[in-house]
């Protein structure tokens, strides 16, 4: 643990927070997109407007570490820390947006588990991010999140796998692949946030 | 504005002037390309030439950063400036090289919209470079390529539709999309340049 | 040359001399992948497991450098050297994962070349590594794999333009552009070890 006799300023935990907050609300939306009934249309709006939302987040978060004196932790981390969150943000959103532009009407089997994982990854990272502050009981949220990248990884492969077994034509298998690697990428960069968080903890101890 | 008693090395605000230079003729030499009549193996050659100009002023500002006691910004942050306008030329340039590479004979409609804003972006960001050194009147900069990324995604997004029409066989798809996805990230790299030059002008002022 | 009274980790080096002879064994495992004998599930496990130490060693460094002192070259340095090295056996584990999870029979005519080329800039990058303490004779290995990279670069677009000729089904243009990829990312990956290896040496000198 790092002592300093000048104040931290602390409003950093509370802006990760609302980033993984955006990210809970970005993976419950793709949750909806799923769904047969579901304005699609609509659905990919909202996403959008999450990641502006996100967007926001992240340049108050550059904004306030170029101009505050003592940073809770190193500035780069803060700065990765913030554009892998982002970045999450950023693949969850392209994922909706080819479900709405490629206007698909089914999806493969696969996807509705990879977007469970991104879910169940959502919900940790916004329940680690309160535990900065104290830097502790942070360890179960990375292994978990590490463990989840696996579970991710197998679906992802067998989705693959599946998309070339020759049942869907050759432009729908184009199609649905940016669907499923967006979610791929969006389950990896979840692993990074978490990866980053390791390594402040492990700076910080 | 961070004062200093020791000169700093203002050969820096050229080199980046330079970089900037040759992602305009880059980018008109991409508007060449389209025209039918054009010699595509001769402007290719040209487009790689220019690109290995830019990876020289990459090169001598990375060893000048190494080598300089007092440079005008961060360190880190002349890094990332010399790294992003690299990866505009190398995106114009990866895209210029399918063209030729597929021997592509008819371009779908977005592709001129794209080059056009790619155009538009390489004169602002060059308009901006000298301005560096002032650290003023750069907001309408960044300001007009985050607008630009925008009409440029809308015309990504529209050409990739059209492109999974059904008008195109899938092999045509498949090669006309690694174009239109080049041409779609040399004009993300033009925002993540602007996105630095705010960043540099908010630590600076 | 940089003098210190404090001694420092000289740990560093031999974890960059491990993971480079990582690089060397995945290289070799994919050489031994395009026997057409060869038992694809058992080699495409042993590179994964390659894989693996390959990320204990990059963890091993990342902690180290976050708890030493004094470090042998900039913290960020090191930093970037091991995510590239990490890098290059990603790729390379991606493109055995591909061969062996599409169930690919036949390589296109560049694929064994493209393995070459990774072969051979292994061992140099692993020959590189120990000269890392001394700083000297670097110049050879990074100008060799600077061309090693211009000649993986023209098998890559060979390929590439022998993948689009008509002669494979479309689906088999995707599997193996998959595959022919994550090689020439991999050849990149190479180059971009040896930039970071220039820039460390470049100054330190």
């Amino acid at each position: 643990m790092r002592f300093s006799v000048l104040p931290t300023d602390t409003a950093f935990y509370d802006m990760f927070g609302r980033s993984a907050d955006h990210l809970v609300t970005g993976a419950r939306l793709l949750t909806e997109m799923l769904d047969s009934g579901n304005d699609r249309a609509a659905t990919a709006r909202k996403i959008k407007d999450v990641e502006h939302d996100c967007d926001d987040v992240t340049h108050e978060i550059v904004r306030r570490v170029n101009s505050t004196f003592v940073t809770p932790f190193d500035r780069e981390d803060i700065y990765q820390l913030t554009s892998r969150l982002d970045d999450v943000m950023d693949n969850m959103e392209a994922a909706a947006d080819y479900i709405h532009l490629y206007d698909i009407r089914e999806l493969p089997p696969g996807v509705p588990d990879q977007v469970e994982v991104l879910r169940h990854a959502a919900d940790l990272t916004a329940a680690a991010m309160p535990k900065l502050r104290g830097m502790r009981d942070l360890e179960e949220y990375w292994i978990e999140v590490n463990r989840l990248e696996n579970v991710g990884d197998d679906i992802y492969r067998k989705s693959l796998a599946n998309l070339f077994s020759g049942e869907y034509d050759t432009l729908t298998v184009m199609r649905l692949r940016d669907v499923v690697e967006e979610l791929e990428a969006a389950v990896d960069s979840f692993e990074k946030v978490a990866n980053i968080v390791e390594q402040i903890a492990l700076k910080e101890s």
